[in-house]
């Protein structure tokens, strides 16, 4: 009797089956990737899985290509599960629609919409018009969760910022006199370093690069294991970008000795130093006598950076999340307590009543090594 | 071939199975047994539960005595199990260990021995030396964990000391001008309501008292569920002590309009004042100008006090803390931020060096409400 509603409930069961094998696949990326999102791609002919890909490099196979390539002629008359919808458009490949079609794939089930307004929707159509059948919103929201930069920047223009802290239980950076190493244990920092490298940038204060002469990149030898054995040559290393209003930095800080793109930003044009051929100049609005973080975080959009890692002091820190412009606080706490010697968190402006507190959603808890991490949304202020 | 193996195994099941029962019998009397321990009783014969039973208030039966008197005359024969060794004196209740051999119950299991040195065994060879057999050590962890206080007092003579704070996630627990009210929400809240009843004292400073009027009490309808369903009545109110070494506190404060023991604590002989029947002054010695606290809970053990729930400001927990005197903490953090113009969490003296930082260890990390608590214990300074 109830035959229609089992086959429709066994036909949901297996779309999420293979959408949650194609959102794995497609973490595979995430190291590597940037400034494209990672998708993932699976092929299933009559019950069997003839294909698999993902996207593991900008300027390289996309996923559905890497999965069609991998089934050959069992691709005809197959069902393509993608994380995201197939783009339309030539870029750097040709458009995966094309590819799908011209395959002979005669359904396609797809885990969101292109997030991007300029084309949301045209691969869908592209396949419908060649007489593909199409199912979308497929296990939507974990595949939203593979790509928050990517799918900011598309929507709104802006880059998806999340703001590192690591702190004693009493929420202390460092003793009085500066002295803050280690606060957090081996695996936090491993944690830390793994953040690094899946963000297209790493944002810091020209302070925080000149008192620690931090270079702020991604140590190979401190990520741990990475599910798809990535070699060293593999690594990205992020674009880090180094607020410096004040024209302080000076090209023979530790940061210059890493051979990698740094962006600094200047309130005011700089040219008392001669800087490496990876070092960038750009030059944002002023705000209050200091960078315009609004402004900044928009030219880093336009440069394609979809995801920043804030790693600064308390003051940088605060001012972003005074301004509404961080997405994800990541905060490690050491099983420590430090006293009232110290330093502090964030340096909040205007902060001086209970009902002002900045809010937050905690979204995680858990122990990471002996240390705990928090992982919470900063709701808007008003 | 197995059998003997078998049957072992088969015996230590059950022998966990019942045991785990009268751990969760013992629980009862969490908010009620002060300054006794918790204890659970089970009593089982031919594979049937004959009877059951929880000490649950001093002076009333204990545990194997409430088991006893359902069982009635099926206790003949049968094996008992007990959270902690019956008692082999006479308190306020005939001895325990006299009652079962009475009964005529032939076998013992016992989660852990008396903590008590004076007294430690001598249930246990009562019970063998009238031919019946016994087995310690039976979830003999959990058995321990239901009276920390009880058997750090018996074992040290001293309490166990839970250190409560609340904060911000920046370590905040009010703003400059002191505004406090509210930062963590109504769940957490509760817990603490749900601790002040489980504790045989509520600690705290002069200061807390007069800056916030506290009534430092338990209050009923603020305790949400309780397992046992107990009346407003059967809530005894934890005896309030207060370090008031300056003299400062007068009658007038609503500390004194709830009818329930105070201690105050002196170094100095205050007479100054007319204080109300239920209010009980002591002496302790002083240290560098200050209450000495370890004379002091030696001094709050003396009086029969298991459990200390210290609820106090960042100087006081900061000295309870730097001289070692802290068992448990429990950290609620609010998702909130405070920035710096604020008050920290604990005041800790002579702490100017990261290697001198207080070193904890996290227990247990869980939401409550949109709350964190977190669970900690102090490792002991040098």
């Amino acid at each position: 009797m109830h035959t229609s509603h089992t086959a429709k409930l066994d036909s949901q069961r297996l779309n999420e089956q293979y959408m949650q094998r194609a959102i794995a696949l497609a973490k595979r990326g995430e190291f590597t990737t940037s400034p494209n999102p990672v998708v993932g791609c699976v092929l299933v002919k009559n019950g069997d899985v003839v294909g698999e890909g993902w996207h593991q490099k900008a300027g390289e196979g996309h996923a559905e290509v890497n999965a069609l390539q991998q089934a050959g002629e069992q691709a005809k008359g197959a069902t393509a599960y993608v994380t995201l919808e197939p783009c339309s458009h030539f870029g750097r490949t040709p458009p995966c629609a094309k590819g799908l079609i011209a395959a002979g794939i005669k359904h396609v089930v797809i885990g969101m919409v292109d997030p991007n307004p300029l084309v949301s929707g045209r691969g869908i159509k592209m396949l419908e018009e060649a007489g593909i059948t199409t199912e979308v919103a497929v296990l939507e929201s974990a595949a939203n969760m593979l790509n928050p930069g990517f799918i900011k920047r598309m929507k709104t223009g802006k880059p998806f910022v999340r703001c590192k802290m690591a702190a004693s239980l009493d929420g202390k950076t460092a003793m009085a006199n500066g002295e803050s190493k280690w606060i957090t244990g081996s695996d936090a920092r491993q944690d830390v370093q793994r953040y690094r490298a899946k963000s297209c940038a790493i944002i810091s204060g020209a302070d925080t690069v000149m008192i620690d002469d931090a270079k702020l990149n991604v140590r190979y030898n401190e990520l741990g294991f990475i599910a798809n054995d990535l070699k060293e040559d593999d690594i990205r290393q992020p674009v880090r970008v180094i607020i410096d209003s004040q024209n302080r930095l000076t090209p023979s800080l530790a940061l210059f000795n890493q051979q990698s793109p740094v962006i600094l930003v200047r309130t005011t044009v700089e040219n008392e130093h001669q800087w490496p051929h990876f070092v960038k100049q750009i030059q944002v609005n002023e705000r209050l006598g200091k960078a315009d973080l609004t402004d900044l975080i928009t030219k880093l959009a336009e440069l394609g950076l979809n995801t920043l890692w804030l790693e600064s002091g308390a003051r940088l820190a605060g001012a972003f999340i005074r301004q509404n412009l961080v997405d994800e606080l990541i905060l490690y706490q050491a099983p420590k307590l430090m006293g009232e010697n110290t330093r502090g968190l964030f340096d909040i402006e205007q902060l001086t009543s209970l009902k002002d507190a900045i809010s937050l959603d905690i979204k995680d808890i858990r122990m990471i090594g002996a240390d705990i991490k928090i992982t919470a949304t900063v709701n808007k202020q008003i």
